[in-house]
């Protein structure tokens, strides 16, 4: 690419009349103008946006600490993000969460030397440690997090609500007479907590008996979840239907479901949460919890942005993204 | 976060002092760096990469133009590609490809802007235009292209042995005796015109007839996958083995035979391409090829950092991955 000294090599001029000419001063001739914009096209000169960032303190730049590549779900709450990104002009750094973590980097002085307007923060594998809650306190730029919420932290927060998908689900496999209701869930990750209150409050609400052998929680960190859930289901006493924290926790019961013989949904119903593509993909094709994960992203993107540019100030906001029930073949017919 | 003007006022010394501090500059006392790297240190100061870029000409980042969040295959791409980044501590932009195309908006000129120092490609959706090919030729930093050659560019290549991948595959269903062979390719991109040219020459070797019935070509762009499969398997005469492009397309293959009534493998042997999690997610588990996905963006990172750094220079490289057959349940059993 040309740079504005070649430029002015080409048009007799210095380079600093060249950077003038293309910020359309006054003080530079209309005809001289011309010829300059004529040989930066011919040749493709493009601005450097470094030089505005530094003119104006704007990167228009976000930076996204992203982990789960080939994850059905981030994938969507990611393709929202761009979406919004793209329209609004702003471009954005990915950096890997975990990478940085293992090799005990600051993430956040990362993010801080390419002078991002703010950060998209997705969940870690982990959770956060005490020393990563005040790495994120000391950035000066606006942080939203998305997915997960983090105790302690008063950030900006986007997420599904879990609670009430959950209850909904629930409330209606209670309604077509599911007695022996077993769940699998996360626990210590915020939405594995708000997902288990939502199965546990309609379980109470309909005075449903809660048996502990048909409780699974997992650790965020368990490496055998086949292995797990399998030995439920192997158990004299099963449940007859299994509710699981999301489409690939369900995905693993039907395959553990499957090699045990069981039929689903006649012997085992299963369920998921976030309606993803691989739902549809199963046979039988899985019921799920629609979670707008595009939506998530759309909207945890433009909180950032309206945070950026000012229209957003105050105190912290949590937007929780409605939730629908999509029945399909893993369970009985539902109302 | 604190800038070098505010350490200079907490200093009692100039901004342009600060920065000579800061560069570890003769011209600056002992004493007084020490104080200013103090008080950088307390108030969490960060360089700003922008300066350096503008100086050294370098902005240690690269572009990507990706697509498909939520892909498995190009999700494993880019962990490799991220692991590589990181440990030569580059920073990465990610720009959809596909949104900038539909807008018709110049993604090198927005890449340009931005002086990274070369770009990563990943497949568009759709096969690029004439113009996008001049584009790509214009832009004036180094240029590696993950999976998909395009055909007229001749840029650096990253991507699997296709070609000896599939023939391995099919040698393998030969020797066990498979008659009746079918396929489902793409047309029209690198990697399905490769595969299906490994395909055929296997099958010529071997003297295998090939029935024109049993070979499905579908177009980039082809919304009924499913359709189209469950056409060909519900035909009177049906292969005994369906080869498919790649594990998506062999689970909606299994899918289709799956709601047919048809026992996999016994009434219909399935394969897929990619060797992705999926493979073993699905039931029976898919019969695929490990294309060593993370390898390959190891190794397309690692051939551009090359060329940005100098230790490559002169004509395009193509790297081919080779791949490895994986046997599982979807096929009997292969020797």
């Amino acid at each position: 690419m040309i740079s504005m000294k070649e430029i002015g090599k080409l048009c007799g001029i210095s380079e600093s009349a060249v950077s003038k000419a293309l910020r359309n001063h006054p003080g530079i001739k209309e005809e001289t103008k011309q010829r300059v914009l004529e040989v930066a096209q011919k040749y493709g000169y493009q601005p450097n946006v470094m030089v505005e960032c530094m003119q104006t303190g704007r990167s228009r730049s976000v930076g996204i600490a992203f982990n789960n590549f080939g994850c059905q779900f981030a994938g969507a709450i990611m393709r929202g993000i761009q979406q919004t990104l793209h329209k609004a002009q702003y471009d954005s750094y990915v950096i890997c969460w975990d990478m940085m973590v293992n090799d005990n980097i600051n993430i956040f002085d990362r993010f801080a030397r390419r002078r991002v307007d703010g950060l998209l923060l997705f969940p870690m594998e982990h959770v956060p440690s005490q020393e990563h809650k005040i790495a994120l306190q000391k950035f000066h730029n606006p942080i939203v997090l998305i997915d997960q919420s983090v105790g302690g932290l008063d950030f900006d927060y986007v997420g599904s609500d879990n609670v009430n998908g959950m209850r909904q689900l629930v409330e209606q496999l209670i309604k077509v007479d599911y007695e022996r209701i077993g769940s699998v869930f996360y626990g210590e990750v915020s939405t594995g907590i708000e997902r288990k209150n939502g199965f546990l409050a309609a379980m109470f609400e309909h005075n449903r008996p809660i048996n502990s052998k048909f409780l699974l929680e997992l650790s965020p960190t368990e490496s055998d979840i086949y292995g797990k859930i399998r030995t439920l289901l192997a158990a004299n006493e099963r449940p007859e239907v299994l509710i699981c924290f999301n489409d690939y926790i369900a995905n693993t019961a039907l395959n553990a479901a499957l090699d045990l013989k069981l039929r689903v949904p006649e012997d085992l119903a299963i369920t998921g949460f976030g309606n993803l593509p691989l739902c549809e993909n199963l046979r039988p094709q899985l019921t799920s919890v629609e979670q707008y994960a595009e939506e998530i992203g759309r909207r945890a993107a433009t909180l950032l942005l309206d945070r950026i540019e000012g229209r957003i100030t105050g105190k912290a906001q949590q937007i929780l993204i409605p939730t629908q029930v999509l029945p399909r073949n893993s369970t009985k017919k539902l109302k």
